[in-house]
Protein backbone atom coordinates (compact mmCIF):
# COMPACT_ATOMS: atom_id res chain seq x y z
CA UNK A 1 0.00 0.00 0.00
CA UNK A 2 1.63 3.40 -0.98
CA UNK A 3 1.97 5.75 1.60
CA UNK A 4 0.32 9.09 -0.43
CA UNK A 5 -2.08 8.31 -2.83
CA UNK A 6 -3.87 11.86 -4.90
CA UNK A 7 -7.37 9.95 -4.27
CA UNK A 8 -7.38 9.11 -1.19
CA UNK A 9 -9.25 11.42 0.16
CA UNK A 10 -12.07 11.17 -1.99
CA UNK A 11 -11.89 7.16 -1.56
CA UNK A 12 -12.33 7.91 1.77
CA UNK A 13 -15.49 9.48 1.50
CA UNK A 14 -16.63 7.03 -0.40
CA UNK A 15 -15.57 4.12 1.49
CA UNK A 16 -17.67 6.11 4.57
CA UNK A 17 -20.92 6.63 2.95
CA UNK A 18 -20.76 3.14 1.39
CA UNK A 19 -19.95 1.51 4.69
CA UNK A 20 -22.33 3.81 7.19
CA UNK A 21 -25.26 3.28 4.22
CA UNK A 22 -24.50 -0.95 4.91
CA UNK A 23 -23.38 -1.35 8.37
CA UNK A 24 -25.16 2.21 10.07
CA UNK A 25 -22.99 4.95 10.98
CA UNK A 26 -22.89 4.31 14.73
CA UNK A 27 -21.53 0.12 13.93
CA UNK A 28 -18.85 1.95 11.54
CA UNK A 29 -15.41 2.36 12.50
CA UNK A 30 -12.46 5.25 10.95
CA UNK A 31 -10.83 1.79 10.64
CA UNK A 32 -13.12 0.13 9.20
CA UNK A 33 -13.64 3.32 6.72
CA UNK A 34 -9.91 3.00 5.84
CA UNK A 35 -9.41 -0.54 5.38
CA UNK A 36 -12.26 -0.37 2.78
CA UNK A 37 -10.62 2.20 1.12
CA UNK A 38 -7.34 0.72 1.18
CA UNK A 39 -5.91 2.84 3.06
CA UNK A 40 -4.61 2.95 6.49
CA UNK A 41 -6.29 4.41 9.49
CA UNK A 42 -3.16 6.91 9.65
CA UNK A 43 -4.37 7.97 6.71
CA UNK A 44 -8.00 8.26 7.47
CA UNK A 45 -6.69 10.84 10.37
CA UNK A 46 -4.29 12.62 8.18
CA UNK A 47 -7.52 13.66 6.29
CA UNK A 48 -10.12 13.93 8.77
CA UNK A 49 -11.20 14.88 12.57
CA UNK A 50 -13.24 11.13 12.65
CA UNK A 51 -15.70 9.42 11.16
CA UNK A 52 -18.79 12.24 11.47
CA UNK A 53 -15.85 14.59 10.02
CA UNK A 54 -15.57 12.46 6.75
CA UNK A 55 -19.66 13.73 5.82
CA UNK A 56 -19.08 17.05 5.99
CA UNK A 57 -15.38 17.22 4.34
CA UNK A 58 -16.57 19.21 1.56
CA UNK A 59 -17.85 21.77 3.18
CA UNK A 60 -15.28 24.59 3.29
CA UNK A 61 -15.16 24.18 -1.26
CA UNK A 62 -19.00 24.21 -1.20
CA UNK A 63 -19.87 27.10 0.24
CA UNK A 64 -16.94 28.59 -1.40
CA UNK A 65 -18.61 28.04 -4.47
CA UNK A 66 -21.99 29.42 -3.04
CA UNK A 67 -20.21 32.80 -2.08
CA UNK A 68 -17.71 33.11 -4.25
CA UNK A 69 -20.52 33.13 -7.07
CA UNK A 70 -22.57 35.23 -5.57
CA UNK A 71 -19.35 37.84 -4.84
CA UNK A 72 -18.16 37.37 -8.95
CA UNK A 73 -22.08 37.90 -10.05
CA UNK A 74 -22.38 42.16 -12.02
CA UNK A 75 -22.82 44.41 -9.44
CA UNK A 76 -25.81 45.16 -11.22
CA UNK A 77 -27.90 42.40 -10.05
CA UNK A 78 -30.13 42.76 -7.26
CA UNK A 79 -29.16 41.22 -3.95
CA UNK A 80 -31.95 37.93 -4.95
CA UNK A 81 -29.76 37.66 -8.32
CA UNK A 82 -27.01 37.70 -7.11
CA UNK A 83 -28.25 35.14 -4.12
CA UNK A 84 -29.58 33.11 -7.18
CA UNK A 85 -26.48 32.97 -8.94
CA UNK A 86 -25.01 31.37 -5.63
CA UNK A 87 -27.35 28.97 -5.58
CA UNK A 88 -27.45 27.96 -8.90
CA UNK A 89 -23.56 27.53 -8.87
CA UNK A 90 -24.03 25.21 -5.93
CA UNK A 91 -26.71 23.31 -7.33
CA UNK A 92 -24.17 23.11 -10.69
CA UNK A 93 -21.72 21.43 -8.14
CA UNK A 94 -23.99 19.01 -6.32
CA UNK A 95 -25.90 17.88 -9.46
CA UNK A 96 -22.84 15.03 -10.43
CA UNK A 97 -23.13 14.16 -6.64
CA UNK A 98 -26.97 12.86 -6.55
CA UNK A 99 -26.36 9.31 -5.62
CA UNK A 100 -23.31 10.16 -2.87
CA UNK A 101 -25.86 13.08 -1.50
CA UNK A 102 -28.95 10.96 -1.37
CA UNK A 103 -27.13 8.38 0.94
CA UNK A 104 -25.76 11.19 2.82
CA UNK A 105 -28.64 13.01 3.45
CA UNK A 106 -30.43 9.57 4.86
CA UNK A 107 -27.42 9.20 6.99
CA UNK A 108 -27.77 12.69 8.27
CA UNK A 109 -31.15 11.90 8.68
CA UNK A 110 -30.91 9.49 11.01
CA UNK A 111 -28.60 11.10 13.90
CA UNK A 112 -29.17 13.75 15.92
CA UNK A 113 -25.77 14.40 15.95
CA UNK A 114 -25.55 14.59 12.31
CA UNK A 115 -28.00 16.39 12.23
CA UNK A 116 -26.64 19.17 14.24
CA UNK A 117 -23.46 19.54 12.34
CA UNK A 118 -25.29 19.41 9.18
CA UNK A 119 -27.51 22.78 10.99
CA UNK A 120 -24.31 23.99 11.19
CA UNK A 121 -22.80 23.74 8.49
CA UNK A 122 -26.15 25.05 6.70
CA UNK A 123 -25.48 28.26 9.45
CA UNK A 124 -22.15 29.12 8.67
CA UNK A 125 -23.45 29.45 4.47
CA UNK A 126 -26.61 31.51 5.51
CA UNK A 127 -23.60 33.52 7.76
CA UNK A 128 -21.56 34.07 4.19
CA UNK A 129 -23.75 34.69 2.11
CA UNK A 130 -25.00 37.24 4.98
CA UNK A 131 -21.03 38.98 4.65
CA UNK A 132 -20.80 38.32 1.15
CA UNK A 133 -24.29 40.58 0.34
CA UNK A 134 -22.52 43.29 3.10
CA UNK A 135 -19.77 43.94 1.04
CA UNK A 136 -22.33 44.05 -2.15
CA UNK A 137 -23.80 47.03 0.25
CA UNK A 138 -26.63 45.31 1.45
CA UNK A 139 -27.73 46.37 4.91
CA UNK A 140 -26.48 44.16 7.89
CA UNK A 141 -30.44 43.69 8.60
CA UNK A 142 -31.69 42.62 5.31
CA UNK A 143 -28.50 40.70 4.69
CA UNK A 144 -29.36 38.20 7.37
CA UNK A 145 -33.28 38.05 5.99
CA UNK A 146 -31.51 37.03 2.79
CA UNK A 147 -29.28 34.62 4.21
CA UNK A 148 -31.78 32.86 6.19
CA UNK A 149 -34.41 33.06 3.57
CA UNK A 150 -31.74 31.53 0.94
CA UNK A 151 -31.20 28.46 2.96
CA UNK A 152 -34.77 28.19 3.07
CA UNK A 153 -35.02 27.91 -0.37
CA UNK A 154 -32.04 25.79 -1.27
CA UNK A 155 -33.38 23.30 1.64
CA UNK A 156 -36.92 23.27 -0.27
CA UNK A 157 -35.06 22.42 -3.73
CA UNK A 158 -32.19 19.74 -2.25
CA UNK A 159 -35.14 18.00 -0.23
CA UNK A 160 -36.94 18.07 -4.02
CA UNK A 161 -33.58 16.75 -5.47
CA UNK A 162 -33.56 13.73 -3.14
CA UNK A 163 -37.13 12.37 -2.86
CA UNK A 164 -37.27 12.89 -7.00
CA UNK A 165 -35.08 10.14 -8.52
CA UNK A 166 -32.48 10.34 -11.02
CA UNK A 167 -33.79 12.59 -13.53
CA UNK A 168 -34.19 15.62 -11.04
CA UNK A 169 -32.19 18.51 -12.06
CA UNK A 170 -30.92 20.78 -8.53
CA UNK A 171 -30.50 23.32 -10.67
CA UNK A 172 -33.74 23.64 -12.07
CA UNK A 173 -35.60 22.73 -8.51
CA UNK A 174 -33.87 25.57 -6.88
CA UNK A 175 -34.73 27.98 -9.79
CA UNK A 176 -38.58 26.34 -9.70
CA UNK A 177 -38.29 27.33 -5.36
CA UNK A 178 -36.50 30.76 -6.40
CA UNK A 179 -39.79 31.61 -8.79
CA UNK A 180 -42.49 30.09 -6.35
CA UNK A 181 -40.28 32.50 -3.36
CA UNK A 182 -41.03 35.73 -6.31
CA UNK A 183 -44.92 34.26 -6.69
CA UNK A 184 -45.23 34.19 -2.82
CA UNK A 185 -43.83 37.83 -2.06
CA UNK A 186 -44.89 39.13 -4.86
CA UNK A 187 -43.47 40.11 -8.81
CA UNK A 188 -41.93 43.34 -9.20
CA UNK A 189 -43.44 45.27 -12.03
CA UNK A 190 -41.65 44.46 -15.50
CA UNK A 191 -38.93 46.97 -16.02
CA UNK A 192 -39.24 48.52 -12.64
CA UNK A 193 -35.99 50.51 -11.68
CA UNK A 194 -33.63 48.37 -10.49
CA UNK A 195 -31.95 50.00 -7.47
CA UNK A 196 -28.10 50.28 -8.52
CA UNK A 197 -25.97 48.57 -6.62
CA UNK A 198 -23.02 50.57 -5.08
CA UNK A 199 -19.30 50.32 -7.14
CA UNK A 200 -17.21 47.05 -6.06
CA UNK A 201 -15.03 48.26 -2.38
CA UNK B 1 -50.86 21.33 49.80
CA UNK B 2 -54.25 21.18 47.94
CA UNK B 3 -54.40 18.29 44.90
CA UNK B 4 -55.45 20.73 42.53
CA UNK B 5 -54.30 24.23 41.64
CA UNK B 6 -56.04 25.68 38.70
CA UNK B 7 -52.64 27.24 37.63
CA UNK B 8 -50.75 24.33 37.95
CA UNK B 9 -48.98 24.53 34.46
CA UNK B 10 -48.28 27.29 34.70
CA UNK B 11 -46.47 27.13 38.15
CA UNK B 12 -44.65 24.12 36.75
CA UNK B 13 -43.27 26.03 33.29
CA UNK B 14 -42.16 29.39 35.88
CA UNK B 15 -40.51 26.95 37.97
CA UNK B 16 -38.76 24.96 35.77
CA UNK B 17 -37.51 28.56 33.78
CA UNK B 18 -35.81 29.33 37.29
CA UNK B 19 -34.52 26.41 38.31
CA UNK B 20 -32.90 25.64 34.31
CA UNK B 21 -31.72 29.01 34.54
CA UNK B 22 -30.06 28.77 37.93
CA UNK B 23 -29.00 25.27 38.55
CA UNK B 24 -28.97 24.09 34.39
CA UNK B 25 -30.90 22.12 32.94
CA UNK B 26 -28.97 18.93 33.48
CA UNK B 27 -28.80 19.26 37.13
CA UNK B 28 -32.75 19.83 37.27
CA UNK B 29 -34.79 16.95 38.47
CA UNK B 30 -39.04 16.85 38.03
CA UNK B 31 -39.48 16.46 41.53
CA UNK B 32 -37.14 19.78 42.24
CA UNK B 33 -39.41 21.62 39.44
CA UNK B 34 -42.25 20.12 41.31
CA UNK B 35 -41.28 21.37 44.56
CA UNK B 36 -40.12 25.49 43.65
CA UNK B 37 -43.77 25.01 42.56
CA UNK B 38 -45.16 23.94 45.49
CA UNK B 39 -46.45 21.13 44.04
CA UNK B 40 -45.87 17.40 44.21
CA UNK B 41 -44.09 15.27 41.86
CA UNK B 42 -47.03 13.30 40.89
CA UNK B 43 -48.48 16.82 40.09
CA UNK B 44 -45.89 17.68 37.58
CA UNK B 45 -46.14 14.57 35.47
CA UNK B 46 -49.56 14.99 35.29
CA UNK B 47 -48.90 17.76 33.08
CA UNK B 48 -45.91 16.94 31.47
CA UNK B 49 -44.10 13.70 30.34
CA UNK B 50 -40.72 15.11 31.43
CA UNK B 51 -38.40 17.90 32.20
CA UNK B 52 -37.85 18.76 28.66
CA UNK B 53 -41.72 18.32 28.26
CA UNK B 54 -41.88 21.47 30.11
CA UNK B 55 -40.17 23.93 27.92
CA UNK B 56 -42.45 23.11 25.03
CA UNK B 57 -45.88 22.61 26.86
CA UNK B 58 -47.51 25.82 24.94
CA UNK B 59 -46.50 24.62 21.12
CA UNK B 60 -49.59 23.38 20.36
CA UNK B 61 -51.48 26.22 21.09
CA UNK B 62 -49.19 28.47 19.75
CA UNK B 63 -48.88 26.53 16.53
CA UNK B 64 -53.11 26.76 16.87
CA UNK B 65 -52.86 31.04 17.61
CA UNK B 66 -50.64 31.27 13.95
CA UNK B 67 -52.32 29.04 11.64
CA UNK B 68 -55.57 30.39 13.23
CA UNK B 69 -55.17 33.71 12.32
CA UNK B 70 -53.91 32.73 8.67
CA UNK B 71 -57.16 30.64 8.24
CA UNK B 72 -59.34 33.23 9.70
CA UNK B 73 -57.83 36.35 7.36
CA UNK B 74 -59.72 37.19 4.46
CA UNK B 75 -59.86 35.09 1.61
CA UNK B 76 -58.72 38.18 -0.89
CA UNK B 77 -55.80 38.77 1.38
CA UNK B 78 -52.31 36.85 -0.94
CA UNK B 79 -50.72 34.30 0.87
CA UNK B 80 -48.40 36.41 1.96
CA UNK B 81 -50.24 38.57 3.68
CA UNK B 82 -52.18 35.84 5.55
CA UNK B 83 -49.07 34.53 6.37
CA UNK B 84 -47.88 37.63 8.12
CA UNK B 85 -51.49 37.72 9.70
CA UNK B 86 -50.58 34.62 11.13
CA UNK B 87 -47.28 35.45 12.02
CA UNK B 88 -48.27 38.75 13.83
CA UNK B 89 -50.72 37.10 15.90
CA UNK B 90 -48.17 35.12 17.40
CA UNK B 91 -46.08 37.84 18.10
CA UNK B 92 -48.40 39.54 19.91
CA UNK B 93 -48.93 36.18 21.89
CA UNK B 94 -45.39 35.45 22.85
CA UNK B 95 -45.13 39.95 23.46
CA UNK B 96 -46.13 39.24 26.93
CA UNK B 97 -43.62 36.34 27.58
CA UNK B 98 -40.39 38.02 26.48
CA UNK B 99 -38.60 37.60 29.65
CA UNK B 100 -39.49 34.15 29.85
CA UNK B 101 -38.68 33.48 26.11
CA UNK B 102 -35.56 34.76 26.63
CA UNK B 103 -34.62 32.52 29.43
CA UNK B 104 -36.42 29.63 27.51
CA UNK B 105 -34.00 30.67 24.18
CA UNK B 106 -31.08 30.35 26.39
CA UNK B 107 -31.74 26.91 27.68
CA UNK B 108 -32.39 25.39 24.18
CA UNK B 109 -29.39 27.34 22.67
CA UNK B 110 -27.17 25.48 25.54
CA UNK B 111 -28.31 21.96 24.88
CA UNK B 112 -28.68 19.86 21.52
CA UNK B 113 -31.25 17.79 22.58
CA UNK B 114 -33.77 20.92 23.27
CA UNK B 115 -32.59 22.44 20.20
CA UNK B 116 -33.37 19.31 18.38
CA UNK B 117 -36.85 19.56 19.51
CA UNK B 118 -37.12 23.20 19.05
CA UNK B 119 -36.69 22.53 15.60
CA UNK B 120 -38.90 19.57 15.74
CA UNK B 121 -41.26 22.27 16.47
CA UNK B 122 -40.84 25.12 14.22
CA UNK B 123 -41.35 22.27 11.45
CA UNK B 124 -44.10 21.08 12.88
CA UNK B 125 -45.31 24.73 12.70
CA UNK B 126 -44.42 25.00 9.02
CA UNK B 127 -45.77 21.93 7.68
CA UNK B 128 -49.34 23.11 9.48
CA UNK B 129 -48.71 26.62 7.67
CA UNK B 130 -48.15 24.63 4.54
CA UNK B 131 -51.34 23.01 4.79
CA UNK B 132 -53.17 26.32 6.27
CA UNK B 133 -52.52 27.67 2.45
CA UNK B 134 -53.08 24.53 0.97
CA UNK B 135 -56.98 24.83 2.02
CA UNK B 136 -56.66 28.60 0.81
CA UNK B 137 -55.88 27.28 -2.85
CA UNK B 138 -51.81 27.68 -2.67
CA UNK B 139 -50.18 25.09 -4.39
CA UNK B 140 -48.34 21.87 -2.68
CA UNK B 141 -44.90 23.29 -3.80
CA UNK B 142 -45.50 26.88 -3.18
CA UNK B 143 -47.21 26.17 0.16
CA UNK B 144 -44.07 23.89 1.26
CA UNK B 145 -41.89 27.00 0.28
CA UNK B 146 -44.20 29.34 2.03
CA UNK B 147 -43.41 27.47 5.04
CA UNK B 148 -40.06 27.44 5.18
CA UNK B 149 -39.65 31.28 4.01
CA UNK B 150 -42.35 32.13 6.65
CA UNK B 151 -40.23 30.44 9.27
CA UNK B 152 -37.34 31.86 8.65
CA UNK B 153 -38.50 35.37 8.85
CA UNK B 154 -39.81 34.37 12.34
CA UNK B 155 -36.45 33.26 13.45
CA UNK B 156 -34.80 36.29 11.91
CA UNK B 157 -37.74 38.34 13.98
CA UNK B 158 -37.26 36.38 16.83
CA UNK B 159 -33.45 36.59 17.46
CA UNK B 160 -33.25 39.97 17.59
CA UNK B 161 -36.35 40.40 19.85
CA UNK B 162 -34.15 38.35 21.98
CA UNK B 163 -31.46 40.30 21.45
CA UNK B 164 -32.86 43.87 21.16
CA UNK B 165 -33.98 43.81 25.73
CA UNK B 166 -37.03 44.87 27.30
CA UNK B 167 -37.94 47.58 24.85
CA UNK B 168 -38.38 45.43 21.63
CA UNK B 169 -41.88 44.72 19.90
CA UNK B 170 -41.66 41.37 18.34
CA UNK B 171 -44.76 42.80 15.84
CA UNK B 172 -42.71 45.01 15.24
CA UNK B 173 -39.64 43.20 14.26
CA UNK B 174 -41.45 40.27 12.32
CA UNK B 175 -43.95 43.18 10.67
CA UNK B 176 -39.69 45.18 9.47
CA UNK B 177 -38.36 41.43 8.64
CA UNK B 178 -41.54 40.68 6.07
CA UNK B 179 -40.29 44.18 4.52
CA UNK B 180 -36.83 42.89 4.76
CA UNK B 181 -38.22 39.68 2.41
CA UNK B 182 -40.20 42.34 0.03
CA UNK B 183 -37.12 44.44 -0.51
CA UNK B 184 -34.45 41.19 -1.09
CA UNK B 185 -37.59 39.14 -3.34
CA UNK B 186 -39.09 42.95 -4.96
CA UNK B 187 -41.71 44.62 -4.60
CA UNK B 188 -44.88 44.36 -6.36
CA UNK B 189 -46.25 46.89 -8.81
CA UNK B 190 -48.51 49.57 -6.75
CA UNK B 191 -52.19 48.90 -7.94
CA UNK B 192 -51.25 45.93 -9.29
CA UNK B 193 -54.16 43.19 -9.62
CA UNK B 194 -53.99 40.49 -6.80
CA UNK B 195 -55.11 37.16 -7.55
CA UNK B 196 -58.19 36.55 -6.24
CA UNK B 197 -58.01 33.70 -3.48
CA UNK B 198 -60.38 31.02 -4.33
CA UNK B 199 -63.80 30.61 -1.79
CA UNK B 200 -63.47 29.25 1.77
CA UNK B 201 -64.38 25.16 1.55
Amino acid sequence: MSRWKPDARRRLQDAALALYAERGFADTTAAAVAERAGLTERTFFRYFADKRDVLFGNEDQLREVFVGAVAASPAALTPLAATAAGLRALAVELQPRQDDQLRRARIIAAHPELRERELAKLASWSSALRETLGERGVGADSAALAGEVALAVFRVAFRRWTTQGADAELDELVQAALDELVGFVGRPPVGAPVEPAPPPR
